[in-house]
């Protein structure tokens, strides 16, 4: 069977990560991938070979042996992007990935753009967008979570719950569609009671994928921890232990940090983006005062607050006023107790009893994995479970998602009001239109450019 | 046909560089590189696939699935370590590729030590401990010449070379040893006016094979090519348009360079170190002092020199004699005329007859190009014919022919003096050792662990 092919040129492109490495890949799509290949590879005829085997042999410029090489060969419609697919393992230089990349240019092949085997690979019909979407997110991956969530997805776990409800709606269209076929004949196929109820599960589902959208970002781009107290609760010593090194300076001189500290560590598969910030006080430091009254805008944008006070010098009494205070919109905050090694058995025994409450000491490093015990209960708690809920992570969805409720709330008025049936259906036309797009069932040529050209070359 | 294993531990590591790329590339090899694959692979039974395969299927850590990932088979002895081989391609995410080599190391694959794979291939006698040490260098190599010496030794060019000199040695060494069975007799299989010519004509392949290392090492190192001239000749504004970057301070101030500034660029295939100097002066400035100084030390290191001189402020006759001050050695040289774009006609007149001497604007970048194939042919010329001939580049093997020419001597002195037979074998059998050892028929743990510790790992 001869395979049709969608585009007419060879793209080729670096599959690997550039630098020092025993091997690196190059890899071939279209329809001229494996002829191209041939032309330069001296070992077997591979125009003559099956598809998914590998051939030994050297690779050509006239005379000049470029490389040893193992060529793999994937038969259209039996790859990656359902065209021919070559994947050509050289040495791992620079310079020898260079000199095969102008060759097989030299011999028709295109360089590709960046993401544009996934792209043909979608436009072949190999997967739907969200899930080529999927891969990027794949790659991007770096802790245990992201990971999860974007294998999911580019399985089709997302794309499944979409496409079941872009099937319902689909069914309800062309009922009402075909009432307008009859014009004048006063018939409804479709049960506007049952079309109702029907909008209102899809609606509720999509309310309560928007809403795993707040934890599949948290899980795409690490949780924001702000950590908050007074000056010289020990803050930045936190911070560094967290970490593991000196990234924030360290004084006994209260106010010591006025920038925003950053970095990200990886906890129980969960990355959290800790921020160490400027203590909370009444100063009169011009600088520090802009740092304090970032700190406070800091906090309004985290997802979790670690807030550190000294438990030598705080009563349970006004731990409770400055977690009143410092918190009213009753963001996930964690209260530890720092600088134990310096506390009296009665200022510990104090907060003993407090529930959720972690007492470390951070100078120490003492009792640091309870924190980050607690750290990931806060994140996993009550509001998290990957393995059955479908977790939006692209904010790409999340506006189709947007777009797709309100034509759905338009359906719904109009058939309050006893709309005709082409309002009704238009409006049901709009919903599946923003839904559509999600898995590409819907595209337009700038869409799928804005989405391909975040993937690396070679992908 | 059960194919003998010499090591029964299985070997895994990654084989692409780190960094982000479309795929990553895991290897394994050693008898269970396919049961350890199959027992985490969800596709097929990938014990009952032919060699040379690939297959399409999901990694798992139990229900966990890690990757979907391409599995490539080679069945031993049909793989580059003559072991169990299995290549596997999964998408380019450094957590991901951990958490693979987690699954299989638990498995019971072993994480594989540096050039592992290479030595179980040399082992295994896949290829000669020279054409191993080649696998290394053609990673290494950034240019098309470093490329082809590493290429040809890699394919046994150099190799064969020292197999057919040792093969003659051999047949002598065993007349020779034939002669002490027979004891009291006294008769004399081995020719000893025949084994003479022999010895000198190895002698002499051995001193060209020895002359070809200062050219492979340029070729390997790259040319250490010397810019020297008076103050403010203009050296660093050539150094920079060479390098097309502000890698040298430059000001009209006499003596601004004191330290060497080195850098590499490619011309012509070939790598060229450039190394700026102080200018040549009497000076009383102490640290100056100390770099004319230098500068006439790295002279003499130097391959190639270029002497650059002021067109405006130069007679040929002046030129002369610096260029026989300055090079009593005789090292290659090249002499570039700069500021031509301030010179009168007069001026460009009196250089103009001069052989081999550039004229350049470095100010202007006014025929730099001259200048390149001028410092290619000054490589090239008369002294490098890399199609033809063999070209050593490796300290170890230059070492390894010295002592064989010393034995060589040896031997040569013992019939001279008509030594008995048992004394002459000796010598030769030292000689047959040293030449073994360069590909590796003679090898220590010592020497293996010397060489392959240099590669990177997953090679």
């Amino acid at each position: 069977m001869i395979h049709q092919f969608l585009h007419t040129d060879t793209i080729a492109a670096v599959a690997t990560a550039s630098g020092t490495g025993a091997i690196s890949v190059i890899r071939l799509s279209g329809p001229e991938a494996i002829t191209i290949t041939n032309a330069v590879f001296k070992g077997k005829d591979l125009t003559e070979q099956a598809s998914h085997t590998i051939h030994f042999g050297t690779l050509r410029d006239g005379d000049k042996i470029i490389d040893e090489v193992l060529v793999s060969l994937f038969v259209a419609p039996h790859s990656y992007t359902k065209e021919n697919v070559v994947e050509i393992s050289c040495h791992g230089s620079d310079f020898i990935v260079q000199q095969i990349m102008q060759l097989l240019l030299k011999k028709g092949a295109r360089l590709a753009n960046a993401g544009e085997f996934t792209k043909r690979a979608f436009l072949n019909g190999q997967f739907d967008l969200a899930q080529a979407e999927a891969v990027a997110d794949l790659i991007a991956s770096d802790s245990a979570l992201s990971h999860e969530v974007a294998m999911k997805q580019m399985r089709g776990g997302f794309s499944q719950e979409i496409k079941r409800l872009r099937a319902e709606l689909v069914h309800f269209a062309s009922m009402i569609e075909l009432e307008l076929d009859f014009g004048e004949e006063d018939v409804e196929f479709a049960d506007r009671e049952q079309l109702r109820s029907l909008i209102l599960n899809i609606q509720q589902i999509i309310r309560e994928l928007l809403k795993s959208f707040e934890l599949g970002n948290v899980i795409k781009n690490g949780v924001p921890t702000v950590i908050v107290g007074k000056p010289n609760a020990g803050k930045s010593t936190l911070l560094n232990k967290l970490l593991n090194e000196e990234k924030a300076i360290v004084s006994d001189v209260p106010g010591t940090t006025r920038d925003f500290i950053e970095d990200e560590i990886n906890i129980g598969g969960i990355t959290f983006r800790f921020i160490d910030t400027a203590g909370l006080r009444e100063t009169t430091d011009k600088v520090e005062a802009i740092g304090v009254e970032r700190t406070l805008q800091k906090l309004s944008q985290s997802s979790l607050i670690i807030y550190l006070f000294d438990i030598t010098t705080t009563t349970t009494e006004e731990l409770q006023a400055e977690l009143e205070e410092l918190n009213p919109k009753k963001l996930p905050l964690l209260a530890v107790a720092n600088k134990i090694d310096q506390a009296i058995p009665e200022q510990l025994a104090e907060f003993a009893g407090i529930a959720g409450l972690v007492q470390i000491s951070a100078a120490e490093g003492a009792h640091l994995e309870d924190l980050k015990q607690a750290l990931v209960e806060k994140v996993n708690l009550g509001k998290l479970n990957t393995q059955q809920q479908t977790i939006v992570t692209n904010l790409r969805h999340v506006d189709s998602l947007n777009k797709t409720y309100e034509a759905l709330d338009d359906v719904l008025n109009g058939l309050a009001l006893g709309m005709s049936g082409d309002l009704v259906a238009a409006d049901i036309r709009r919903a599946l239109y923003s839904l559509g797009q999600i898995t590409g069932e819907i595209t337009t040529d700038d869409l799928l450019d804005n989405i391909f050209t975040k993937f690396c070359i070679g992908k």
